[in-house]
Parts: C-alpha cells; structure tokens; sequence
C-alpha cells in the first residue's frame, strides 16, 4: 500500500501511519488519538483524487486533515486508514482584488488568507482560532465560525465555489468567480460543514469584502448573566449592528481577568464584548451608541481606540479557551447554539450541569448568535473527572435541544458527537442524513464513524 | 382520487384539475401551460403532509406551488398529477422584532413579509419581482434574489429555519430560531432552491436585518457597454459597498427609457444604476463618492433623494421587464450568471447571439452578481420566433458556461432549462445531484422532470 500511494505521491509524501502529529487535534487535551495505516501528503488536487481512488478501490479509509484544529475529533482516524493531509495545497490561483475575490487550495492558511485580504484592503471576515494553524479546506469542511460571524456570517457565507474530490475519486467544481447560482442542487453548500464525510476539498473561490477602516471593541462588566444578557438584547433590539457580540460568564471571566488589561472587580460575574466596525464616522457613532448601551448597570467599561490597545483586548479574547483549561489543567466542552432569549437561561443551567456532576463549568461565545462554549472543568489525568465531563456535555446537547438550538454551531459533530443528531433531529430527517452519504460515499470510507 | 383528497383537506379546497390559474406561471406567456388531476389547497402543513402521504402511496405526481410568478416554468404541471398550492398557509407563527427574527408559513406573500418587518423597524432585504403574489415559501424553493442580493445576498442567506414535508409524507423541521447551526449535513440549505423536487415547504424561520434609515439611488448613462462597464468595475474596485449595482443595455433602456422621469439622450448605450443606503451619514457618504464614480463619462447622472422620485425610480426598475416585453409582444428569456470581469463580454454576446438568430436581443440586471437577464424579443404569435429565441437561449446558457458562469442566478433550471446543467457540471457533479434526488424522492414524484 505504501509502495503504491508513493507511486502517486512521491516518496517523501507517504509518512508511516504511527506519525503522532496526524493522530490527533485540539482533542488530545482530552486523551483522543487515532492510528493510522498511512499519512499521504498529495502535491495537487490531481493526486488527491488518485489518492483518494486508489483508497476506494482498496477499501481504504480515508481521513482528510487541515490544520488539525478541531474541536471535536473530526480529523482524527479513530481505527486506521490513510491520513490525507491537504498541507501541500497552498497555491493561491488567482486573486482579483479589485473584484473582491480569490480562488486558494484547501492548504492556505485562514492567517495567510486574510492577511493577503488585508494588503489589498480587503477583509475575510471569518475568524475561528488558530488562525495561523488552521487552513480555509479545514475551515469549509467545519464551517468555521468566529466572532465576527454575527455581522458577517460564518465561512460558508464566503465561499462562491468548491473544487473537491468525490468518491470514487473523480475532482468535480461547484460554483466559481460568481456570486450567485441557481442551478443545480446546492451541492457547494452540501459540502460546506460535510467534516470530510462526503468529498475532499481541495480548493475554493471565496468572496472577499473591502476592509472596515477599523475596529472598535467595546468591553462592558455586569453583577450577574441577567444584567449582562439584558444589555445583550438591548443591543440587538435597538437595532444597533456591531460586528462582534461576545459574552465571557462569571467562571470564564474569573479564569481569564488575571490577564485582561484593567482590573475587573472581584463582584464581576459577566463581561459582554462588543465591536463597532466601518469606515471612520461610522465606526465612531455606533461605538457612542454601544458605549451608552454597555454603561447601562455596568461594573466597568473598557472601550479601547489606539491600535496597540485593540490588538490586545482581542489577543487576550483568544486566550479565554486557554485561561479557562489552565485553571485545572483541562477542560471538556462543547458549542452549543440556542436562541438568542433563551441565553442566559442556557448560560445558567450549564452551571447547574456543573453542579450536579461535581464539576465547575463556566461558558463563553459568541453571544449575539447564541452559541455557547460550555466547559467543564477537569483534571484530565482523573478519569473520573473525565467521565462525569463527558455525562455533563450530553446534559449539554440535550439542553440545546430543549431550548430549540442546535448541538453545535461552529464545532460539529466529528467524533465526540456521535449519536448526538438522532436527539435533535426527527428520524425522517435522520434518514435523509444518512441517504446524502450513501449518496456520495456508498463504500462509507471518507472519514468514517464522524458526522454520525 | 378527489374524494380522498377532500376527505384530508376539506370540499372546498379541491378543485378540478382544470382549473387555468394553477396551470401555468410567469412563462405562461411563452406559451407554457400544463395540465392536473387536481388542485389542493392544505390548511395546514399536518394536511400538507397527508396530502403528499396520500399521492406518494398512490404514485401520483405531487407539484407544489406559491405565488406561480417563476420565470422557468418550475410550478407548472407538466403532466398532470396534484398542484398542491400552500396559498391557505398564512400564519405568521411568531415575529421577535427586537430578536430580528420571524416565523412565517410558506405562503405568506414577500410583500406582506417586507411590510411586517418594515412597521418594527426592519428589513427583510431579498426583493424578487412581483413582491405582491410571490410566497416566501416559493421564494425560498427558488432561491429568490432581486436587487438587493448584491449588498444583502439572496432570499437563501436569510433561512434560519425550514419545515417541509419531505416524501413518503413526513413533517420535518432543521434549524429554527438560530442563527448558527453546525449538526447535521446542511438540508436546509439543500432545500433552499431545489424548486420543489425534494420537498414541499411549509414554513420558515427568516432573519432580519435592521432597517437601512433611507435608500438613495443613483442612476447614470453611458454611451455604450464597454464605458458603462468599466463604471461598474470601478464602483467595486474602489471599495463602495452600494446596496444594488444593476445595469440596462442599450436595448433595455431604449425599450423603457419612455417611462424615465428624465430624457435619456439618443445616443445612450448603457445604464448603471447603484444605490447607497444606511445611516442619514453614511448613506449620503457613499451616495457622494458613488456620485463621482458615476461622474465620470455619463451622459447624464440622475441621483433622486425625495422619497418619491426614490421610490419611482424603483418601480420604473421594476417595470423594465414589461417594458421590453412590449416591444415586440413577448420575450423569451433566462437569466445567466458570468463572472464580473466577462459582464461587458456577455452583455455583448448576446446581442450578437440575437442577430445571428434575427432577433433583438437586449439584456439588463444585477450587475454587481453578475447575473443577466437575457431577453430575445418575439412575436408570439410566431412560432419560427419562439424556435429562434428558444435556439439563441441555449446558446446563451453555452455563453454563461464557458466564462465560468452559470445558467441560472436566480430563477431556476424549472422545467425551461430541462438538460443544460449537463452543460455546466461534470458527469460526477451530476450523478450527485441525481444521487439526492432519489435519496428524497425515490419514486420520482416531487414536481416531476423539473430541475434535471
């Protein structure tokens, strides 16, 4: 098998199956790890699909991999198969700024991606973690959220057209350099968040936007989740549109405030973090509007203007997930989406799940979607502690569902969901599920046992 | 058969299959009309559901229906069978003005939606044609856009939420109130324009939009496709986010110049017309840089901002397709997508298409997608005419396809465009798209040989 898929690939683009690096993603905090029969890093989308034929044809698995990234085991081979790293695919094809687009392989770099963006004042708004480790295929395969997707959506809305590799390893286009297409089933969107269970993604053409003049973010701290969720919805319903509406509960906070700029008062249960973006005067007049929203009850209120202040204020964002894991050394979450009124209720009942489990559980998101990363935390060399993290997350999934929300918004389902669906959605609509990938991976080899 | 049918939905909402209205659609004047056994008119989607449990049992071909202004013939019954018209699913289920959101059965009219959004404050942006008959149901099996999309995207963008009835006869619902959702494989966006071949939809979730505090238009008139065009690219190449970008050629413009407020000179060849909106500030920044862009080489600039000639110039927009179809009595038509760079290519292609044919052919659109309404202007009495223009159509599709576009941007592949996609996708794209189709709807009876 090696012999052969180096006759594709080149010698040096077959890895033995035991290469740690491609057994895991952002799960291994959590003890998941895979094995592999092989790693195969393909040069072109050309030898993707013979790659992926060969595997076919040999009822191989096949597990496509970005950046590794992940949340939920979606790139780990949880029971052998070939590895397909896509990181060898970094062309950018094309890029017409002044048409706001570009055509880029799976392997470019969502960091990458958007600083090419950037140079030709243009924006790519999508903006999960680890940017400078996660790639745009990654990224399409998992439709990647963010906080910037409440004005801007998440990575899906940007991706005009997906090359992609199907069983039994043919490469077929859906859309292009458009920005619209009625023609035949939405396959592009079928693809987009399929967590490589339904085809490879070896490039896309995404719409990119012209660049907001700056960013103004906007930090306000409340007593409790109800004084700060209030404020949340007073943003929304004043019609106010910033670009990013965070939130940070009383744990997540307290994990995180060591490192924030000012000093957040210890009776501090909830920050709200919200953006004013646009050209210079627009960004300034919604900045005053929030900035009248947030003063509302607030504890304290940091709204940052130079750029070296606003970098900052949304590194340390990016550092909440690590603040909160170093607390006990681990932390077991999971994304989950409710409706915007049922937040703080939501926000609340994960604490109690904590409870109930023995276990401190603090939340943070991207509130103005509704989408929670509930965290419990743990000390991960106790497998007891693990267990009752595990027990509390399907607590979680149940509560999304009762709520009306959804398992995942941003994450999916990968491994660590498996079973989860069948709680959310009704069995008609299960089987449809089930029908799409029959559809396109009659064999059931691409990425197995995932978005199940 | 009828019996039965009046036994689920009650006497009076069967009628005879002859019935003219639920027979034909906006194609109707290109001749198009089709027959049934029945027409049934659900109360509900419990008896939408029993309504397709009754025809899938019974093998009869079921042809849903809105508001029966599609231009691709996608409502009409080819072959008999049972059009089922969600006309009587007019509840508004819930509407959250302050959450931006709205839960709508499928025949609630676009008008009636837009109007509903507009008395809280907001925007439900998406504006095909015909706003008073269209159905938010079929608007959503089309995938309608308007001129809007180019700013806000296309009805698609704004489903949360779908319920349908998918075959044998099963209510399913996917999404909901959320704004995020990254469980299952993406069926809400698969039903999204798939023209009712998967499923009958009964009600959706929408997102809505704060509304725009005002919209400002700006029209301006070039001497031929190639100056006009190279206005349109700057207006993107600058960086102006204007909520429109739609254009006429010389042939549109001359058919409907009559009814413009202003006197368009003799030698117009070329009409752009943009849009700024926003805030009080910001829509008239951008109407004044927008304004200089159009400046530059027009022949005459008209930029209204009385609500009135604002709203009249709007509905002199929408009256363009009536207008060109006055010239010769009827018109044969499709609405190819091409990349922006190939817009002034394909506007000029197809007049040229038209000559090679003996026909005028004129075209106008949503310039900033791309997306061309084609027009071939006949006597429809003649039926060498119809062959002609139906001759010179398929090679405009062959035009959108090999400058990377598309067949259709927004209206459809229907029953009119039966047999392009074969044009555009590859074989493996189109064994999918089939693979879907029997996934949903293995006995072929979901709006039969429409979207193939």
């Amino acid at each position: 098998m090696i012999a052969e898929l180096a006759r594709i690939v080149g010698d040096d683009a077959v890895l033995p199956g035991s290469e740690a690096r491609y057994l895991e993603d952002a799960t291994a905090i959590r003890g998941l790890r895979g094995k592999a029969d092989a790693v195969v890093l393909p040069g072109s989308p050309a030898e993707t699909a013979q790659v992926v034929a060969f595997c076919y044809e040999h009822e191989l698995a096949v597990i496509p991999r970005g950046g590794g990234t992940g949340y939920a085991g979606g790139a780990v081979p949880i029971d052998g198969g070939v590895v397909l790293s896509l990181e060898r695919l970094t062309r950018v094809r094309q890029f017409d700024p002044l048409l706001w687009r570009i055509h880029v392989e799976a392997g470019v770099t969502t960091a990458q991606l958007r600083r090419l963006a950037r140079e030709s004042g243009l924006f790519f708004p999508p903006d999960p973690g680890a940017a400078e480790q996660s790639q745009i295929g990654g990224n399409i395969a998992t439709n990647a959220g963010g906080p910037h997707a409440f004005k801007y959506g998440v990575t899906g809305n940007w991706v005009t057209g997906i090359e992609a590799v199907v069983p039994p390893g043919e490469l077929i286009a859906v859309g292009g350099p458009i920005r619209k297409d009625q023609s035949g089933y939405d396959l592009k969107s079928l693809l987009i968040g399929s967590e490589g269970t339904l085809a490879v993604i070896t490039a896309a053409w995404l719409r990119l936007h012209p660049a907001p003049e700056r960013f103004l973010p906007l930090v306000g701290v409340y007593r409790d989740t109800g004084s700060g969720c209030a404020v949340l919805e007073t943003v929304v319903g004043s019609g106010l549109v910033p670009s990013a509406l965070e939130y940070l509960d009383r744990g997540a906070l307290s994990a995180s405030a060591g490192s924030f700029s000012l000093d957040v008062p210890a009776e501090a249960g909830f920050m709200v973090m919200t953006e004013a973006d646009g050209s210079h005067e627009e960004s300034a007049a919604l900045r005053e509007e929030l900035l009248a929203v947030l003063e509302d009850g607030a504890l304290l209120v940091y709204a940052p203007e130079a750029t070296a202040d606003v970098e900052a204020l949304w590194r340390w964002r990016d550092g909440v997930s690590v603040a909160v894991s170093a607390r006990r050394g681990g932390k077991v979450g999971e994304d989950i989406v409710v409706p915007l009124d049922r937040l703080a209720e939501a926000i609340e009942e994960i604490v109690s799940i904590g409870d109930r489990h023995g276990l401190e559980a603090v939340s943070w998101g991207h509130a103005g979607d509704g989408n929670l990363h509930a965290n419990y935390l743990v000390d991960l060399t106790s497998p007891d502690d693990l267990a009752r993290a595990e027990a509390a997350a399907a607590e979680g999934f149940a509560l999304a569902t009762r709520l009306g929300g959804s398992i995942s918004g941003e994450h999916g389902l990968g491994w660590l969901k498996r079973g989860q669906l069948e709680k959310q959605w009704a069995p008609a609509a299960l089987s449809l599920h089930r029908g799409i990938k029959d559809a396109f991976d009659p064999k059931g080899l691409l990425n197995p046992s995932k978005k199940t």
